[in-house]
């Protein structure tokens, strides 16, 4: 049994639904693009853009649909008519103004929590948007810090550790990814849980090879967590 | 005479060259579009654009990118042709691959203002857009820590201030900008020092009036902070 001081919670398909809206856009894109090429293909090249671009524009809303305008102008050979060009734009409003969807339990946990624990908000994206997902979340009052990170890698949780003056020990990460939230947190020395979500954006998915050796704890929802604890 | 604690510096504009940069985007933008209005006109519509823009997309060369893809479809009655789109793309990427060009004497300021206070970064716009600017000027070094913030207002100065545990008298924000780096500091009842850059955004000017009633100092160059602390 540990006693963490400070329970920190990914946002993204850890507090509320995300994944499925970027999949969403993905298929309405495909759909804008269908004279040129297969859906499939367009999925795929997709894609590589998007995480070609990451190195330049980072994760989130507008990196997306940056890559978006540029994979349909590339994939219409220049041809794209504006309209199309407009229409991903929209895509891309929309995503920024959805309604927040809380998953299952989410409250509950975070009310109990919030009791006995420091809780604070890890995530990566776009700065602007997340802090108004957290807005219109109404889960603010929960924590008592958000961090927006633009790469969640080993060196970023370290520095906020440091920032927040706690030890890797009294820390604790929970979050849907294994590449984001657990990998690198468990790398510095702090202890991690996984809730899986349904679905997962392929960049963020990690081979068997890369958990051998490591030990975190996984739960089918976050409803247990009250239990584990 | 005051002990500050902390000392905060602006980034764009106050520690190296940022709005002649936008500038030049916005004329080449013109350029690219001259064929539907004259340069007046679409910097004008570009203008409303962006503004309109920010309560969705915030700050930084990636909602300025985004926004002129908006303006120049809409300019150009949905005829936009698509290797203009990706022009606007490629100015946008160089934007964000620019060397940084540090202004006169800031790394001998921060140099000399190290050795005495806590120097902190507090900057707006894109999250990876500024962090990767701040490791390629080589500053990170004298900083202890580094803020991009969504918006720069009282609320936003107020909550850093808690959470880095400074008292207002103990805090003096440096920057460029009145709206953004003056005004909402003194409002919480720190203190602020104005140091001009020769090109402002029309979006962050203010009216003789908002300045009435306010006590702070203007540089004419960042150089001249040693002499005044």
């Amino acid at each position: 049994m540990v006693n963490y001081k400070v329970i920190a919670f990914d946002a993204d398909d850890t507090l509320w639904v995300n994944e499925p809206y970027f999949r969403e856009a993905e298929d309405q894109f495909a759909k804008l693009l269908s004279m040129y090429e297969t859906e499939n293909k367009i999925q795929q090249e997709l894609y590589k853009v998007i995480t070609g671009n990451i190195p330049l524009y980072g994760y989130g809303v507008k990196s997306c649909i940056l890559s978006m305008v540029q994979c349909a102008t590339e994939l219409s050979n220049n041809q794209l008519p504006a309209e199309i060009t407009q229409q991903i734009l929209e895509i891309g409003k929309e995503m920024l103004t959805k309604p927040i969807e809380l998953l299952p339990g989410i409250v509950e946990v975070l009310e109990y929590l919030s009791k006995n624990y420091t809780l604070i908000v890890l995530t990566k994206g776009d700065l602007l948007d997340q802090e108004k997902k957290l807005e219109r979340s109404g889960l603010l009052t929960y924590f008592h810090h958000v961090e927006v990170m633009s790469e969640k890698n080993p060196e970023g949780y370290e520095r906020i550790l440091k920032h927040l003056d706690i030890l890797p020990q009294d820390f604790l990460m929970i979050g849907n990814s294994l590449k984001s939230d657990v990998l690198p947190v468990l790398k510095i020395g702090a202890n991690a849980i996984h809730v899986p979500f349904h679905s997962v954006w392929k960049f963020e998915t990690v081979s068997k090879k890369a958990l051998e050796n490591h030990q975190y704890k996984t739960l089918t929802s976050i409803g247990e967590i009250v239990d584990f604890l």
